[in-house]
């Protein structure tokens, strides 16, 4: 292991079924070719046969140019059945924001982007509203605006790919968009983290503060997921939850769990840019 | 207000539409005749219309006669369309607990009542199982053994039914009992607090870890509730919760969620008998 | 108690002996000129003979023109040797905001005032440094460089308190202000309140995050506190941690920390701009 | 990686300066020999220099018989300048818990043990009074009461010292025993866990929860640490914190604190009998 987190490093999350020897391997074909693992996690999903492992390792001194990287791990991966991908750090991630009307996150990320605390480029935001624009300008980060309704939704939603095709973005973040998108567009769209303002999976669907507000609970939530086919059922990176008492209004759980809306998807994104997430099934496993 | 809270206590639980004086009439009442308020918590539930108030006074130095005071409150809250439980601090509460083979929560109970954390006497304990028989003898607890099946239900539960009210039960405590309660036995008995191991509404019904795990959540919940018809669904005193991760199997949310399921079923009970939680509608107002 | 909390309220903060009839007196001064209570919270503290009351009502209705509820309380509270303050819903508090270099807390304040989150004005901004004026320019808020050197600290300090004075400041918050205020400036100004960037009395002092990482603790925290003569010795008014592990850096203690600082600060602010902060000794009654 | 937690496995323990290739000739070590890793984690402090792994893996199938698994590493050890232990988990770690008068810590721990919570074997309880001879009793432990004063402190100790060693312990637990050790004796007993009841460093020395109630914090802590010559100031294994207000007495914080040792002391022991803390310099790393 190395002594500097500055220098480029490569990231491989790899899965396979579960056998013999395969840390040793992996780390074999790292060190064999001089480089410096700085990070090493490995988890069994015994009941799955799932072995799923991250590893990091310093670029510098490293034999392999990082063009034949992939390549030459694949002869490692292939009679071990596995499934890799392979970062480098120098890659900083395009990202799309998709907003409606509510800025909390849209502040949020933009304030932590800038201040460097998550890695990444904000190519452009997405929203069914003109409202957000001027913090998008505030940023100067570029803003479609583009209003979808019942009829024009497959339109548009095609427009939106094409936008998104263009700009090369790498994950779409739905920063409160409020909408659903169609089957169509998550299929073609491969990476979309999404934040439910509530503790999945109590309080699916619509109006999840209003649920909670009615149902009496003690504890309100927010979660973090990957966007799939399956409404609010995708696989969970993160969530937090803050305790909330009688005294609160509908209007108290909104401003209390924006507060969480904010930490947990930044929490998710995060998790997501260090690639320290693993989907399998409808699971996660996160790499501390 | 006074000056030591080991004097006995007078509390009063009042619920009523809300109009204007109501503080100031309650006040009265006890001040009037030589009441020290030691707590008093008001809340107002606007969207219901509802004022819901908790107030403690020292009995010393009270002009009314304790066998009065009920009456005597009842000529201010007629007009007022109340609704009211008065309890006496010396006054201890009898609890029957109802278990099944696990004995976490029936130690823990056990323990704080010994250590006076919590001001109450267990009368006795009731199970389907003889298992924890033991644990009942080592803390000085009559033991029934009642096994329950679905041909001899009905009898079982009334045989239940006639030791509680023989032996003056205020408060069934179901720790752990993993069984479901006829709505006849519900009917019967006001007074049921159970802990749900999960974070409700998620997971109602069976087996509730192994529905966390398979979801993929990060974060799992006790909740303490008073058992409804509506099973599951009752009005929730407590809740809360603790983070897991892709490393943690089924035993090891269980081993986790037995903390949890300890801790929520004190307080709930604990809040409890100290009369700060008032049930209206499906939900608590619990006085803080 | 009343339907509406958008309605202009008054809030009554006393404090007194512990006595008897003390919710009577205050309650029936608010019902006999017409008042609907809508919160009442009353705390005892009987190891200093103290009692300390929070008590809200809609003027709507109240017979007693507002100019006069002082004096008339103030019949009622002389007797009882009480101090307490009135407040008015309607009276928008005035804040200066102090910054250094770090913009979080600050951007956080800005956004949630806009948001109407905090009912409050920001009159100005003050900064020993020229960063932030950018930020203070996109809310539309006056800001005012006053660099401050061990030389000119007195003069400085000494023209802040005028531009405090001539803008009516009713509030002052540190938002990382990371400098040490004077004695004679915490004197002439009443409340001052700080974020410490530590779950304190832990860590007193210069780079907590620092000390933190040396000494290997496993949760960090933060503490809003009111600013008195003696340094990160204030009344503290809320505190809230995270947890961290042996994998964070200073770097990530710092990030991490970033988050609790704002919810820390933006949440005493919010009590004391309620009127639920009651200062006793070093301690704070937080009025639920 | 293997499919079963259940089987016997080795587990070592590795620190040494940072270099490359650690994790690839730890791993080759053992996959040569035809070992099955479940478990590797590693960490890099780069400050300090030094990598620390933790690496466990199936003993069935593996080529080296038990008794030269340490020898054969040490060959590989010994270039690399590591320090390192080897735990097999067939072997069940002997325990002696320490008390007082506070008993519970005591049957939290006792009550692990038998559920099998914990792996490990109570093999006696030593105490300065007499009272918790009958909790051990219930649960069929030896209990040596061995009064301690000022002037028989150091007899006792060594009295002490001798029944630990005839008894083959290897893990000293003070569970709230509320006295200070010798450094004679610390020398002596390489692991001994204590639990501190406050969030280290806030509120060392005497008495945490009356200082907490004194400061008027918000929140309290546990924290489970070893124990050291420097008192209170041993390397952190757990803590965790639970909300009070100002409601909360100094008994309500004892109550309260008390749900947090028994927390926190049995995680930290948990976390070491599962040979996941690594000691290095004052701080710990721990291994999820």
């Amino acid at each position: 292991m190395g002594n500097s987190r500055r220098k480029e490093t490569a990231t491989l999350l790899v899965s396979c079924p579960d056998q013999q020897g395969l840390v040793a391997k992996i780390a074999n074909f790292i060190y064999s070719n001089g480089g410096n693992i700085i990070h090493a996690d490995h988890h069994t999903d015994s009941e799955a046969g799932l072995f799923l492992s991250r590893i990091e390792w310093q670029l510098d001194g490293f034999n392999l140019p990082k063009h034949l990287i992939n390549d030459a791990f694949g002869a490692i991966a292939l009679p071990l059945k596995a499934q890799w991908q392979l970062h480098f750090s120098e890659n900083i991630p395009r990202l799309a924001i998709w907003v409606s009307k509510q800025d909390h996150c849209l502040y949020d990320l933009l304030w932590r982007i800038r201040a460097k605390e998550l890695k990444a480029e904000v190519a452009l935001i997405i929203s069914n509203h003109p409202d957000l624009a001027p913090v998008a300008q505030h940023f100067g980060i570029e803003y479609h605006h583009i209003p979808i309704t019942k009829e024009n939704k497959s339109d548009q939603e095609a427009k939106e790919i094409a936008i998104l095709k263009k700009a090369n973005i790498d994950l779409v973040i739905l920063a409160k968009y409020m909408q659903v998108l169609s089957p169509q567009f998550i299929e073609q769209i491969p990476n979309i983290i999404n934040i439910h303002h509530s503790f999945l999976p109590a309080f699916v669907g619509a109006r999840p503060y209003h649920q909670a507000y009615s149902r009496g609970v003690k504890i309100i939530g927010a979660t973090g997921h990957y966007v799939t086919q399956d409404l609010d059922a995708g696989p969970i990176i993160e969530q937090d939850v803050v305790r909330i008492s009688h005294r609160d209004t509908v209007a108290d759980l909104i401003r209390k769990g924006k507060d969480l809306e904010k930490i947990v998807l930044s929490r998710a994104v995060r998790l997501h840019l260090q690639q320290r997430v693993l989907v399998y099934g409808n699971k996660t496993v996160v790499f501390g």
